[in-house]
């Protein structure tokens, strides 16, 4: 068992942790600043002269992650001992249920010509009106030895969960990652999962014949095949009632699976989510609150340096609406770096900030940015040791030893 | 299985690993710089603008270590898990071949008196054409149960490797490390090595016969018995056709056993490696290169700062023809500290140079010296994280994770 479960201890303190997703950047050929370093942010850089800075590892050096594991990093799991597929984040993302047995899958609609050749391999991105009756009829195929639950994500998105006796996730996805090729098969890579292509193949023929008229999206592609991993809940291990506050399904996939409740609330922009968050902190509902805002991220995968500089500005602008939750321990961070020069994730470091007025040792910092965060009071952490960190500053751990 | 092995993925890029053995320094009493920063690098200074810097721990804190654990820490191996006997890297250096069974063995000319009293370890530094004969006369001598291969490194130094039937490497080094004292016997350390020290005390007996008349050289020691470690292959791990640039026999051997081309060429210098490193990069026959750099380490040993100052320079002035050969992530660093002062390797962190112009984090290292590179972008790491900070610069690693 982990040390920090052990020492886990209760209080009536309350803790945000804001995850600005992929917030790390590279400097710009201009003037040599990241894309946190231009943004004007001067209430984070206020929150960084009252705290404390560093920098994180998500997984370990030179390790660029996916989402699943940089937040699972983040939560205090230990990512390269839990493996998450893609497929039960969108299914806890979308609120299904997910069994140890259960076989998780994450479905894209895509289109493919008169051969089977795939044309586009997000159905050229439809909308939810379009998706969501072709998601209605892919629900009324019936195959025999499964029982399938189907339901819409997001535009070309959507998530199944098959139940039955003797299934396997040891497929491989259908998705070809290219156009101009054939749908992939799901070839079983055991003895034992063949039982569960075969079935699955049959799915998959049925899905073509029942989407084959549609102009759309006529064919669909299956990937990240997954059983629940069967978590210990966050608020077991670290005896805190927590929240999340996510406008993304995967995210609240993520959230829902170590056990956090999801807060539902009107609206998609930042003021919206933080308005949210307030609320909820302030009736006391919640202890540990999770808030993540995805701009950040969509933007650095656009290329767009600009447009994150806003985001993370946005976020600037309203994060005195979750300070008036009088939090005792903010952290401010993100799950990985999405440099908009890169247009991907990286394994750069990401920025962090602290603020926990009670006993944070604070440092030189007076902005919020790589550049202050490297030589910050907090050093360079891994992911994994940032709940340490916070449940330390919020008094939630005992003392290990006489 | 390490994870960096299951995330690699090729491309087109081209790396460089210039190893400049013994790099790091200790600030002299006059001005209080090491070596590297006294060194007038104006090449290197403007790579390090360029690019980040850091500093490498080469095995943990506060450990020395020899060039072999050092090196393979560099290459990505843990060198706490692999055992690298000086034997088989004098062998390999050599271009001799070694079985998981076969013992190799690093040997030693040395004088002794008609008492048999070691009076020099290394029997005056003799030249190469005095010890080839010796090796010759080696050669000639046959134990019943061993078939022996005896080759001439240089100077005094020699390699052997014996193959046989149930033969351990689980000896006593018979190199006193002083003199005044004979050499020590072959002592067997287990019940299943007393066979092998049986023989190898009998080659020995026969070795002072055969060289008892000699006046330059009339007797050996032997130390470093190893068997061949079967590392999987740098090709293998990271899917990179690896060469090596080396003039020592050791650097060449370490780097045959991780499974790298060495590189055949004429001279010695720093500008004859380079240009050898310049042409097999740019005939495509190579996507990593390791240059190897000894004087450096060489300087550093003889307690010479101002050769060790002036080897640095040497480096900077011709490393514009390792530019030219347009890699995409070049490192510059050591395989661990030698300060000239203390005339011998050390523990202290290892300066480290990173140019990756399309993905790396600048910093604001506008020198490449220890003081800067203490408070560098890429902080302090292990060497055994190197390969991934490289790979992941190079576009090398897959993303972990959904």
């Amino acid at each position: 068992m982990n040390l920090i479960d052990l020492l886990v201890k209760t209080n009536n303190t309350k803790i945000i942790m804001l995850v600005l997703d992929g917030l790390g950047g590279l400097p710009d050929d201009i003037n040599g600043k990241t894309e946190l370093e231009q943004a004007v942010t001067p209430h984070l850089d206020q929150i960084a002269k009252e705290g404390a800075v560093g920098q994180v590892i998500p997984i370990q050096t030179g390790v660029t992650p996916g989402s699943g594991p940089a937040h699972l990093a983040l939560f205090g799991y230990d990512p390269l001992d839990v493996d998450i597929g893609r497929g039960i984040l969108e299914a806890y993302g979308v609120g299904m249920q997910v069994g140890a047995r259960d076989v998780a899958i994450r479905g894209n609609f895509c289109t493919v010509d008169k051969n089977g050749i795939v044309t586009d391999r997000r159905a050229g991105r439809i909308t939810d009106e379009i998706a969501k009756p072709l998601v209605e009829l892919l629900a009324e195929i019936n195959i025999n030895g499964l029982n399938i639950d189907i339901r819409h994500v997001n535009q070309y998105r959507f998530a199944m969960v098959l139940r039955g006796d003797n299934l396997s996730v040891n497929l491989d996805d259908t998705d070809p990652q290219e156009t101009g090729v054939r749908p992939l098969d799901p070839k079983p890579n055991s003895e034992n999962a063949k039982y569960t292509a075969d079935l699955v193949g049959k799915w998959i023929a049925e899905a073509g014949q029942v989407l084959g008229g549609y102009e759309h999206a006529n064919m669909v592609t299956l990937r990240g095949y997954s059983h629940n991993p069967g978590l210990k809940s966050f608020g077991q291990r670290y005896q805190l009632s927590a929240g999340c506050v996510a406008v993304y399904p995967m995210y609240r996939g993520i959230a829902r699976l170590v056990g956090m409740e999801t807060i539902e609330f009107d609206g998609v922009n930042v003021a919206d989510q933080f308005s949210a968050g307030q609320r909820v902190l302030n009736s006391n509902d919640c202890e540990f609150l999770f808030v993540h805002v995805k701009q950040t991220d969509s933007y650095g995968e656009d290329g767009n340096y600009d447009a994150k500089v806003n985001a993370i500005e946005e976020v600037d602008k309203t994060i005195s609406t979750l300070m008036q939750a009088n939090p005792d321990v903010l952290v401010v961070t993100g799950d990985h770096s999405t440099p908009s020069r890169m247009q991907a994730h990286s394994w750069h470091p990401v920025p962090f900030l602290l603020w926990a007025p009670d006993t944070v040792r604070k440092d030189q910092a007076i902005h919020f940015g790589e550049t202050e965060c490297l030589s910050g009071g907090l050093g360079t952490m891994h992911a994994k040791d940032v709940m340490s960190i916070i449940l330390a500053h919020s008094g939630r751990l005992k003392k290990y030893g006489a």
